[in-house]
C-alpha cells in the first residue's frame, strides 16, 4: 500500500495512492490525515488496503490524477524525528578523513540524534536555508514511521511497529557541525527541517527489497542532473529494528514517530555517495584535500529509489532558495 | 493571565485558571486545547484575558475547583522541544569537577539541545524510567512558549514571540550523558520525557520579575521533602530572547515551541541547585568526591517558584518510578 499527504494545513490531507504512483484517492471515511491512521493503525490498515486494491484496479471512486508537486511530507508534522548513522562505511570514512577521535562503541550501539519534526518538507519544497556559506548539503537516507512503541521495546520486538518506509533528504549544515558535535550537545542549527519523498509505502511493497529490517534498494542520487552515487540500503550495520529499540530505550515512542537510516553509504566506491560530505571525505583520503564544493543557492536534488524499474517513493526533487531573513 | 491543559486525548482541554490558582473555567468558545489557542494568538489572547478577569472576580460562568492532580504540561504535544544551559556557573562548575575538554564559544553561544516534545509529563504525574541504576536526575529550569517565530529573528525581534512562561522538570539519566556527549550527536537516552508545572502564564503575571528576558523568581526544589536549593532565575548568562534567537538561526519555529533554560544555577553556593548533578560537581570540588547519590524509585522531587508568598505556575510534585518493561 502506498499513502500520501497532500498539501492541507499543518498534517495534510490522506490519500491513498497507486502503487504506479499514476492516481490517488481521498479516505475521509478512514482517516483525514496520515498522523490520524497511524494513530489507529490496526482499525484503519485492512480498510486502506482495500481501498488501494480498487485504485489499482482502476476501480476506486473518486480517484484522480496524483501530483506529487502537491504532496507534503507524508507526515509534515511528525510527533518525533529521531535520526540514525546505521551506515558505518559513512562514519569510518569521516573519521579518517576529518582524523576525528574515535567515536565511543561505534560498532555496538547506533549513533542517532534528535531532529525537530515539526516542519517537515515535501519532496518538491524548495528548501530555505539562511547563508550560502553554511556548507549546504542533502544526505540520502531511507526511513521509517511506527506505530506506538512501548519503552524498552526490544529490537526483535520492534518488527511488527514498522509500519511504513520512507525516503528522505537529510537536509545538513556542515559549517555548523563539527562546532555542535564538540558541544556535545548535538545538531541544532546543523539540521534544518528534513525532506520527505512523495509517499510512504507499507513494507510488503518492497518484497524481498525488505529484509533483515533494511530497506535493500538502490537510492540513485542526482544534483544538478548529475549522477552522485546509487549506494543500496542494504549496508545498513544497524538495521530498523535495532534503531526503533535505540530510540525507545529510555522513551516509549508516539504513533507517527520518523526513525531514519542516516546517509546511505556502501564500501564499493563505485556506488558514490549519498552525500556531499562523504565524497569529500573520500576526495581527502585519496588525494588529500577535498575538491567538491557543497550546494549553491539555485541548486537541484534528485533523489529516487526503484524496484523493477519503478519509482517506489515517488522522487525527491527539490532546490536550495535563500531563506527570507528579516535581518532587524 | 494563567492557561493549563486538564487531561484529555493528547493535546488536554484547555482551561484559565485564577491567578490564585484555585479556580478555572473551560474555554471552548475560545480553543479548546492550548496548541490551538498559541497558534491562534492574536486572535484568542485578549479573550482569553476577558475571561481571566472574570474568573479571578469571581465572575466567571461555569468556574470550578482547579485540580493540579488532573492538570497535563500545558503542552503535552509541543511542535518542538529546545532546551538550553544558560546558566554558564553550572557549566563551568561541570567542566571543573570532571575536568571536561573546555565546550566551544561557551561565553557567546548558548548551548542547547533538541529533545522530545511528544509526550511531556504533568506536574504530579510519575516518571516512568527504566532502570535505577541510570543515574536519575531532575533539573529545574523556567521555560517560554513562543507563537511562530520567523528563521533567523534576531534577539530583539524575539521578545514579542514570547507568550507564555513555564516551570519545567527536565529529567535526566547521567549515567548516559557523558557517553552519549562524546558520540557529538548529543542526548538521547539521557534525557527521557520532561514535566512541566500545572500552568503556563503570560509575561504580565511576573511584574518585575519578568526582566531582561529572564524569569526572576527563586525556583524552590525539595527532594523526599529536604531542601535542595532555591536558585534565582535572574543569573541566565542567556536570556530566553537569545535562546530563541539562536534556535531559530537555521529554522523557523511552530508555534508553542517550547524553550528551556537549562538547569538553574546560581554563583552564591548557599542558594544549593537544582539538579543533583551540580550538588556533586560541587562535592567534587569542594571534597574531593561526590557524597550525594542519585535518585531512587519511589523519590519524589518538588519544585515550585513563589511569587509574593504565591505560587506563579503551581507545583511540580512527583514521583520515580519503574517504567513497565516488557523483556521479551
Amino acid at each position: 500500500m502506498k499513502l500520501a499527504s497532500l498539501k492541507n494545513g499543518k498534517d495534510g490531507r490522506l490519500v491513498v495512492v497507486s502503487r504506479d504512483l499514476q492516481s490517488a484517492v481521498a479516505v475521509p471515511a478512514i482517516a483525514s490525515t496520515m498522523l490520524d491512521a497511524v494513530e489507529r493503525w490496526d482499525e484503519c490498515a485492512t480498510r486502506l488496503s482495500e481501498v488501494y486494491l480498487q485504485l489499482n484496479a482502476g476501480k476506486a471512486i473518486g480517484a484522480f490524477a496524483f501530483d506529487p508537486l502537491q504532496a507534503a511530507a507524508p507526515l509534515p508534522r511528525a510527533p518525533q524525528w529521531c535520526d540514525g548513522s546505521a551506515f558505518l562505511n559513512h562514519a569510518r570514512l569521516m573519521e579518517t578523513a576529518f582524523k576525528l577521535p574515535p567515536i565511543p562503541d561505534l560498532e555496538t550501539i547506533p549513533l542517532m540524534y534528535q531532529g525537530a519534526s515539526d516542519d517537515l518538507l515535501g519532496a518538491h519544497d524548495d528548501v530555505p536555508l539562511p547563508d550560502e556559506a553554511d556548507g549546504i548539503d542533502f544526505e540520502g537516507e531511507f526511513g521509517v514511521i511506527v506505530d506506538a512503541v512501548p519503552m524498552g521495546c526490544t529490537a526483535a520486538a520492534a518488527r511488527v511497529h514498522v509500519i511504513l518506509l520512507l525516503q528522505i533528504n537529510d537536509v545538513s549544515l556542515r559549517s555548523m557541525g563539527p562546532r555542535e558535535m564538540k558541544t556535545g550537545f548535538g545538531f541544532l542549527h546543523a539540521k534544518p527541517s528534513s525532506a520527505f519523498a512523495p509517499v510512504a509505502v507499507t513494507p510488503d511493497e518492497l518484497g524481498d527489497a525488505w529484509c533483515d529490517s533494511r530497506v535493500q534498494l538502490d537510492l540513485q542520487i542526482a544534483w544538478n542532473g548529475v549522477w552522485f552515487g546509487n549506494p543500496n540500503g542494504a549496508e545498513m550495520s544497524f538495521g530498523f529494528d535495532q534503531l526503533v529499540a535505540h530510540a525507545c530505550k529510555t522513551r516509549r515512542l508516539s504513533a507517527g514517530t520518523v526513525i531514519g537510516s542516516g546517509t546511505v553509504s556502501n564500501a564499493d566506491r563505485t556506488r558514490g555517495s549519498a552525500c556531499i560530505a562523504e565524497r569529500r571525505a573520500i576526495e581527502m583520503i585519496e588525494r588529500g584535500v577535498p575538491t567538491t564544493s557543497f550546494m549553491k543557492y539555485g541548486d537541484r536534488i534528485r533523489m529516487e529509489a526503484l524496484l523493477d524499474g519503478a519509482s517506489v517513493f515517488g522522487a525527491i526533487d527539490q532546490g536550495i532558495v535563500p531563506a527570507n531573513i528579516n535581518k532587524e
